[in-house]
């Protein structure tokens, strides 16, 4: 099977697990972990930050920047179809009290007028405005890159606002690549930062939250509520290193493929790509093959390719690490053979 | 002065006065004040509902409301300027741990087949749908009705994916005379149902929520850890029997006058009605006039008339029943006044 | 039926009929209502300090007293028995997300070097000390007085470890006239107050939270976010101001009847008095009759005297204004029969 | 430096580090990792429960299994010092909304008749009891076993009155070695367990969580919420494995060093033992020597050995399989020229 679901599939390289297997490792829950204590460093400094801490996932960094940020009654600004109000459960309000008021962006990007005019003024009927939050790339809008000039903009009110700024960056490294600047550049315009060590870096687990001294300290405590503080967790940063470090150089490739992949299904009968290709991710609205999402994934599935359903007739593909260009020929074939067998 | 602010600023009537003096009352935490008793069943009655619980707000009873259909993980849709979600401090996500799903709806009411598309499906990462809510009459929509027909579809909606329905019906008692029908044709497509007794029914304090016998005992619980619970509480449900057997029937005046208003209003150069006055709200957009909201609301106290803000160049004006024909017509002049200066 | 279950169910004076019937109202959401700011100043006055603000019950005043000092992950100190631990539902977690660490205590009052003890250091593993609560009079040792010495110890304790203390004062006019001093002189050994208007002050509604100006401002915002912001909340505050200013110099009427009672329920076979009678809470334990405290207060049901089951074989008689004398002799004589009839 | 802080200091064997290098792996959150499946498998088995589930620490297993039993408002019954109360920073309250109810323990085990009375009655003043939890062993105890036999008695008051019963067991297979029984003979007498991979089992990461399908499917949600899904885990299920089939069988070494290491300090003067050595935990009061726990952990570690402060004078030794016979020996010396010192 050729596996186009998602970038998060990616297994350790070769080079990853002899990381494992080697590790330096202490308890990290006393700080003692050596590995974990670099790779924190290493990502700080990447993001120009002052101190950084290892998370499980980027559900649980978001989650506990959220909870450090903000306190119950408090409001979180965000895109309406952005990962923390549109995929993790809840959370937000469950966890933290922090009630969503979401802004429809344009290819995920919120217009900064729409920002300013959503925080709140002083009154005693309004929840006070304690967060902006900036999904980058912004996976729902097809992996568009946020241009830094729109995260400038916004962070520029949130701070005559007194408002901290958070950046989801799942895959901000592929933003970073696909608008051609470092990860820094976007990273200046946030408070805090969070980033994905699992998707297409292809460590096995683990994201990173980035911000001062004082936040990673706070931050630190609710990890450990969540249940986030692990002891030899230098088991996980020794491959999530080499993520850091190696692999973020090889994601033009993902891009390319997936520019490539895009090409070739708008090309397709019955196909037609919804959105503007900028990093690893496509969406194809299947509507005029006649079937739903979910049937033609199902055909595609019988090809021998794995893609994930996205709307009812929108199916995203990700290309990543794992498949290779003559899989990427192969699945470009399946996916032709399967828009064919549904006319 | 004469106060438009809102129908909240109404005081109570000699008769309200006299009912307070007379009120028989008991331990209502006991459940033993009789008036207390008289006031739950005859709102229920009106309603069509199996048992109401007296409350000392609409906030209150919204949030009961929440608290009781909802568990932390859950998700309500509701319309993007509602009540709950723009002016309660965001307490469902504080105290219920809810997160907020709005809608943008039009005149208040939100298109059926985008609160189908809001409810959310079977997935890990997603909340659970735990309820939808609506506003009748709206208030950021200038006192709209949301029509009988709506509510109908949603509720089919609602059903058929087993999610509760709740009426934020702070102006209920409007809507219904808006529309001309009764309050029970709305609270027919819901579960549950909020009615405020202190806006334009003249109470000096308390609202209502009614639903199943079931559910009012949950909610009694959620009253009593929110503190309503209230022990000789006849003395607040004495002049809310009166507002409710008797002040229901004069809300049209406050149409009428609204509607009066409205007309006068757009006649003043520079000025401009936004809403359709349905029910006893008018919003009044000076930008024409070159000021905000703030400095007309300050011209207006200089010539005797109370309004508020109710956005960056919209002023709302709230008959109520504390305001006179011949006090209206004063109104008018000196808004008149007031624009007049504004220029 | 005379009514010894508890002082709550005390009926509204003639006096404080008349005072609904003519108080001076407005809207209190926006701060105009005139009887609701005099009752506000003259309680923060009686109690020394600077703002106070009504609410509409005690645990409404305990939680926001709860909600307004500590966040989640914090913690509070409370007496095992406390009435916040163990009769508001679970509350001070399900609102506030406070954890919290009982003490039990002797007479009501905790021991200020287990207080000490329990004040948690820094570590990770550790919720924040956030609150001490203590309750006077303590309801579940029987009305006892928690002596100002060991308020002031407990005070000290906490400034020296910078965490605020909160007094549950439902009965704190019973506690000033217990002990002979002023309800300030416990009062200064505490950062806000929560004493109740309609237990043996005999209003029929409301409560009263003081503290900082400060801490009544974001209180103010948790009361709005409970529900509890009232519009013509005057008819509350005006026989609230009788309570506080005239019946409070007559709970000593209900202290001696409570030791009267007291006294002769301990001459009568099989009845013991449990508590050491300070004000008007008297506790009986019926375990020599046989019987538990629900079949007991079922045979002094039907003598004509409504007590209160207080734990298996506890019974609770609570003294107040509505049983005169002559009620006093007929109850003594009907739990005398009740008593017999057992055997 | 001889490291008896904790057990959960060891390092992974180079067994787990093969096991993590050579693991299949897949991504999980789509359940799709072989080795995490297993393991989940195996450790459902070993419990005797239906179904398991893989989360990264013990307190995150705790946590996740409160949030599926409780809800806010509801009450947990659990041991005065027990891990879940005391060294989780609140989580309880402050994710869940749960309040604690803590009952002083004997050796870490709870009174059954204290539990029964525990049990909240129905009462609108009342939250409702959601969970009992048991720790065993109990860590602050010393390492005490709580008998099969209380537990039972325990789980048949929870059953009688339809109360789930929790085991936070991060050290079960601890008890069960001590007791000379298997973990299932606990974990009979419990809805649902929580244990540790990475504490005596030595592996570098990770808990189990255990119960019916049903709660496993709903925990499942809730470890999304905290972060706790990850993607390739099958690496930290890869040594936890080991540590689950093979690690679990060599504690009674750690334990016959607990006791010897017991025996050696009961006859250093100024030392005394304070717990009855069950298991792999030593708490050593050094009150004679006229130093405080601080102090004196600072004399150990100048003579090479790492141990905890537990208490003002107390100090804690946890055995743990990185501490060889030889390094125990000398562990034995450096205390008393430690103790030595202080006179």
């Amino acid at each position: 099977m050729i596996d186009l679901r998602s970038d998060t599939v990616t297994k350790p390289t070769e080079e990853m697990r002899k990381a494992m297997y080697e590790a330096e490792v202490g308890d990290d829950v006393y700080g003692e972990d050596p590995t974990v204590r670099l790779l924190e460093e290493k990502a700080a400094d990447i993001l120009g930050k002052e101190a950084a801490l290892l998370v499980t996932s980027g559900t649980q960094g978001n989650q506990i920047a959220v909870l450090t940020h903000c306190r119950p009654g408090q409001e979180i600004i965000l895109e309406a179809e952005s990962h923390i109000f549109y995929y993790e459960s809840g959370a937000v309000a469950a966890l933290g009290g922090v009630q969503t008021r979401t802004i429809a962006g344009v290819r995920g990007a919120m217009n900064p007028e729409s920002v300013k005019n959503a925080i709140r003024g002083v009154d005693i009927h309004y929840p006070v405005t304690g967060l902006i939050s900036i999904e980058n790339t912004h996976n729902r809008a097809g992996g568009a890159v946020v241009p830094v000039e729109n995260m400038k903009e916004i962070y520029e009110i949130a701070k005559a606002n007194q408002v901290p700024v958070h950046i989801d960056g799942a895959r901000l490294f592929n933003a970073a690549e696909g608008a051609g600047v470092e990860v820094k550049d976007f990273a200046q315009y946030a408070d805090t930062v969070q980033f994905c060590l699992s998707k297409g870096l292809g460590a096995p687990v683990g994201s990173i939250i980035a911000g001062s001294k004082e936040f990673i300290h706070s931050a630190r405590k609710w990890r450990k509520m969540l249940g986030g503080g692990m002891r030899q967790a230098g088991i996980i940063a020794a491959p999530g290193l080499i993520a850091l470090t190696k692999m973020k150089d090889r994601l033009g490739e993902d891009h390319a493929n997936a520019r490539k992949l895009a090409e070739e299904i708008d090309n397709i009968d019955g196909l037609r790509v919804e959105n503007k290709v900028e990093t690893n991710i496509v969406v194809v609205d299947v509507k005029e093959l006649g079937v739903n999402s979910e049937e033609f994934v199902a055909h595609l599935y019988s090809e021998g390719v794995l893609a994930g359903g996205f709307g009812p007739t929108s199916v995203r593909f990700v290309t990543n690490f794992d498949v290779s260009d003559a899989q990427l020929e192969d699945a470009i074939a399946a996916i032709l053979i399967a828009a064919k067998k549904c006319k």
